[in-house]
């Protein structure tokens, strides 16, 4: 990276001239990549968002908000490569890169897709016509934008697609938001937001972008605006309980902590095409973005009879790949988003070993001279060999290439272990036994926001375990925090108010094409 | 009323005889109704309820649980005469205990009915099979019962009604409960509760009763629990930072304080229909249940010309109206529940009058010496010069007969003051003209859970302002807690967790089928 840029955050319309606060460092080798500023005028984006980016955005019809995300998706498409350029320096593969960037615009793209379906008008329909009489006075539930601020908390784990996968139904909904990057890798996000500003197609007001300290942000909030937080459940406690967002009752959606589980189905043996299947999603799971993907295998549940050998299948392919500078082409396992992230990863990894043997991993690697600055960690197999009654591996989130084998004994005792990280993000079962699946799925649906069920007949078709799809639901309940996202419309709901309309046909035809 | 009730708590599948706290009154003449018991163990309760009720209810289908709530409907209609008889005590005429009683017992028949339309199977499919890959891998929103208790703490005005409207959806998910009603007028709950439990209808663990305080029990609860508040903002806001509500998840939705509006439409004159209209809706909801309805009509907005009018007529109904004794039948005006709650009703009433002048009532009527110990109120009607620049009379509810004419210029200016509520559960626009009905409604909508459009045509169709009826959403944004009740299936949302799946088509029917 020959120039350091400078970064601002963009509020009222244009970018501020802040005094530099900090440095941002590359993770390959600790050289600086950005500056941040000083904290910026929160009150001042929300009044402006409020008074300025709502109206507007309310003046448009759902439709109308979907061509314009169209025309963002096409504008950051075009513009994509100098995201990819960047994104190394967050430690990522361009594969890594891939995920984050084209996952990111990839959301665009489909709630633009699925704007076509909503009406060219003002409210959102809610289901049918009710009969609540016996003549021409009817039911029916409409949705409409709230009138204040969408607030976008987002993690350093992917700038790009966290940014856009909030701001794709914030913005179809009808909100305006204010967007607080994470510090760690905010030159990417900023870069990803500058693309959509310069793009000239938003309305005045519509996004401001809020670098680094949040300062009195959630002083100012009211019972009109949404927050939706992506972090750590610790700050997530911290934010939720602020008084004025209790007094106010100001929405508060989160995305946090997720000790998501792959369970090896109990009718698969190490012959069985099943067994590959899991142990290379195991792998690309724990490896893909460095294991920083909230949505990242962190159980492996199997049958205790194929534990040693799905563990020496894991840790004979970790042992096969090669990691070091995202840059390169044969890289495989790129670097954490930084030094400090990494600390995160090896308190945690001790915790964990308290209940856990390592198989392989655990430790830094020693990758030259040129890369000793960056943050790079051995790709680390654990192995609990007793998960029913262990705690920490259920509930301490190494946010790196770390996972846990957890051998099972039967459908009951795989159902307690995967329930034991008291709601997780994600799940697959690798089975091609459907019945043994159902029992699965019935035993664990209600702690888990996304369950996949892959056999040898679909693995190929799959996006994979990780992959968060704008269709489906991304969030789980209890220690992922509850919130739901993504899901086609339902990630609009964060943003719209429902309200039961009692009205004449005619009325509600005319609320209908308003 | 002869016999004193000796009431108790119901735990575990019996009837706890526990020492007793405190007495009950009537709010007719303050004589003894009931003894309360000294508070109960709540978290063997929660225990009971996960390892008892919820399986046996998850056992069953959604149209068998369904089908239960019609047998419970049944039962109460068999033995509702029992319930009028206490119902008189808590201030309510037969009109008034007709909407708590048989409200509530329809909201059994209602969700019974919704129940048909639902699966014979224990997963409830939401939205359409989703092209999530170009083969037989497809995507599915499932939901299913949470794991947990769902616990119920009730508000004191509904006994009857605010019990079974959250009973029904709970149980129609699946979900066991845990009812925590308010002490005033706790026999009402009692007899309800009594009656369901006697019917032998309910699987063991579904349902209990803790009487008097909380205790411990939000320390026990856990991401599979769903708690569903009624009653004022200032417990809601101190119940939900509970430290273990925060560190789990648990889910908290509160139905909360409301001043609600109503608005004269700008194009209504003295002579239109709609005037006359108007001015019956809001003296039936100024004294339907003595005001003690959290949807009934605060605020009266009119046109600046027809503000005059609009309060001499209501005055002039409100002085033709017998108050008194609410079993006798030319009663139309009751008792509040209480003296504590008079008295709350006449410290907020001294707020409001800071920015209202008094157009009548305002004080205690004496009644005779039969009636002294009663919780008697006139109704009361306000007057504020200024409601835009006001905030007691958009902030203060008065939970009695008391409700506040406020002049407006044009339709921003109604706009302004009925958001000025800043979230409120129920608005109604009495108007001939939609452009100015539609107009309102598109500035409002998003801080109203419920908003009616009456008209000449369809006034004698409405159930009225403040009915909250089984296939609507019951609840509002901000102020009135963000809760949403009722709804037809909206109202189960609370007690179910969905759940993306992606699997083969095979295993998505082996899913809906299970």
């Amino acid at each position: 990276m020959t120039q350091i840029r400078v970064l601002d955050s963009y509020s009222e319309d244009r970018w501020l001239k802040g005094a530099r606060a900090r440095d941002l460092v590359s993770a390959i080798d600790g050289s600086p990549v950005a500056t941040m500023p000083e904290a910026a005028d929160a009150a001042a984006m929300l009044d402006h968002a409020r008074l300025v980016g709502g109206p507007a955005l309310r003046a448009m019809t759902f439709q109308a908000r979907g061509r314009m995300l169209r025309a963002l998706a096409d504008k950051l498409t075009e513009h994509k490569e100098a995201l990819y350029e960047l994104s190394a320096h967050t430690g990522a593969t361009r594969s890594d890169s891939a995920f984050d960037i084209e996952g990111g615009i990839g959301t665009f793209f489909a709630y633009s897709s699925l704007a076509k379906k909503l009406p060219d008008a003002h409210f959102l329909p809610e289901g049918e016509r009710l009969a609540i009489s016996k003549g021409d006075f009817l039911g029916q539930h409409l949705l409409a934008p709230l009138h204040g601020v969408a607030v976008h908390i987002n993690a350093y784990n992917f700038p790009v697609w966290g940014m856009l996968e909030k701001l794709a139904p914030t913005l179809l909904a009808g909100m305006p938001a204010v967007i607080k990057p994470a510090t760690v890798g905010a030159y990417l996000a900023e870069a990803a937001f500058r693309i959509i500003i310069e793009s000239g197609i938003l309305p005045p007001g519509s996004v401001q972008l809020l670098l680094g300290e949040p300062g009195d942000l959630f002083d100012h909030l009211g019972g009109q605006d949404s927050v939706a937080f992506t972090g750590s459940a610790a700050t997530a406690s911290r934010l939720k309980v602020h008084p004025v967002l209790v007094a106010n009752t100001v929405r508060f959606a989160a995305e946090q902590d997720s000790l998501n589980a792959a369970i090896l189905g109990p009718d698969v043996t190490a012959d069985a095409p099943e067994f590959d299947l899991f142990v290379r999603e195991v792998v690309r799971e724990m490896t893909q973005k460095a294991g920083q993907k909230c949505t990242a295998i962190r159980r492996i549940l199997v049958p205790r009879a194929q534990a040693d050998a799905v563990g020496d299948a894991i840790v004979a392919r970790l042992n096969a790949m090669t990691s070091g500078d995202p840059r390169a082409e044969k890289t495989r396992l790129g670097a954490l988003a930084g030094i400090a992230q990494r600390d995160d990863v090896i308190a945690n990894l001790a915790a964990l070993r308290a209940e856990a043997e390592i198989l392989c991993g655990g430790t830094v690697p020693d990758l030259g001279a040129a890369l000793a600055g960056g943050a790079f960690f051995d790709a680390t197999l654990l192995r609990c060999a007793n998960p029913s009654s262990a705690t920490a591996v259920h509930s301490v989130e190494a946010f790196g290439p770390v996972s846990t084998l957890m051998p099972y004994d039967d459908v009951d005792e795989a159902t307690a272990i995967a329930n034991a990280g008291a709601g997780s993000l994600a799940l697959s079962i690798f089975s091609h036994d459907r019945a043994a699946a159902a029992r699965l799925v019935a035993g664990v649906s209600t702690f888990h926001g996304r369950i996949l069920i892959i056999d040898r007949e679909n693995a190929a078709l799959s996006s994979g375990h990780g992959a968060a799809l704008p269709q489906l639901q991304h969030g789980g309940p209890g220690r992922a925090g509850g919130g739901a996202e993504l899901g086609g419309a339902i990630g609009m709901q964060p943003y719209l108010q429902r309200t039961a309309i009692q009205a004449s046909a005619e009325m509600l035809a005319e609320l209908e094409t308003y």
